[in-house]
């Protein structure tokens, strides 16, 4: 993997994590914070979007939420910048052997990503099929391609299997999803499983 | 302003605001809602970041949060992309007539735009002087040159004046910070007030 020479550890306070619970959502905290750290990538989770429909101030300096509630995304979870690119992404679980439920991503996830992609950056799914602990990196063009293609409400593991590529599991970043990208994009595209 | 050809008016999903308040996150709201249906630019504000820590089901369906707190957000407020940049900023209102205090931004929102910054990412700040009502975009460069040379714990107006861009008044875009950037950026940088 060419990561950018010069890239260093440094100590900031993003490292302060532990091994907060387990799951796809954690192991690429951990994997971006790793990035973060190693001056590799700059790339976050964005808040979950909530509506506050009511505060209480018990004291001046303190605010507690005592109403709120979830709102849809009108994004993806992820996005940040990798050697001066644009990247943006969704990470869904699926308990399921064969495929991967479409209804796991809204339309105006995809609406989102097919933006960022006519302008100009990288968008992307990651997808965990959690019983067969394989982790898959698929391009938005194919995700697109699926779409436009078939009929079905769901995609097969094949799909994946054929037009993906897995995040193999490592140590440290967990889910190197970055390898792939360095791979596909900065590489001369001549990326190898 | 030189945007991108093929640029059109379209309708989604992203149209339905009206004149929610006022102030510069919601002229800044309003803006990237304008470049999201021309097809200019893509941007979104971050949620606000909140700890969630009670949350109610009263039924199958639905979830109430019953308490949380807000927390120190660990990045900017705004990023997205622009003709395949990866741009990023923060957006603050000041009633200060003659500087800007810098404790309106967080210091790891300054480490984060000097990340943006090296990694080739576009990061600046906007400041409303309200009371003046003027608006000015910084670049993090001059940003960071006023932080290496100063010791004051405010930008003086005059240092906005010197090293910023005006960012006018219009209808629609009402903060046309793109306007901005496409001729720092991506007219040979010849960008004249």
């Amino acid at each position: 993997m060419k990561y950018p020479i010069g890239a260093k550890k440094n100590t900031n306070h993003y490292n302060s994590y532990g091994n907060r619970g387990m799951g796809l959502e954690n192991d690429i905290e951990i994997s971006n914070n790793f990035y973060l750290q190693n001056n590799i990538a700059v790339v976050h989770k964005k808040p979950t979007p909530i509506t506050i429909a009511k505060v209480d101030y018990p004291s001046r300096l303190e605010a507690i939420i005592k109403e709120g509630y979830f709102r849809t995304p009108s994004t993806t979870d992820y996005n940040g910048i990798y050697k001066g690119k644009y990247i943006d992404f969704e990470a869904k679980e699926t308990t399921n052997k064969t495929s991967f439920p479409l209804s796991n991503i809204h339309d105006h996830q995809i609406k989102h990503l097919e933006m960022i992609h006519n302008h100009g950056g990288i968008g992307f799914i990651i997808v965990r099929f959690t019983k067969l602990n394989h982790t898959f990196l698929l391009q938005f063009e194919k995700l697109k391609h699926f779409l436009q293609t078939s009929k079905r409400k769901s995609i097969p593991l094949e799909y994946f299997k054929n037009y993906g590529y897995i995040i193999k599991d490592k140590y440290n970043p967990r889910v190197d999803y970055i390898e792939i990208i360095d791979n596909l994009y900065f590489n001369g595209g001549t990326y190898e499983e």
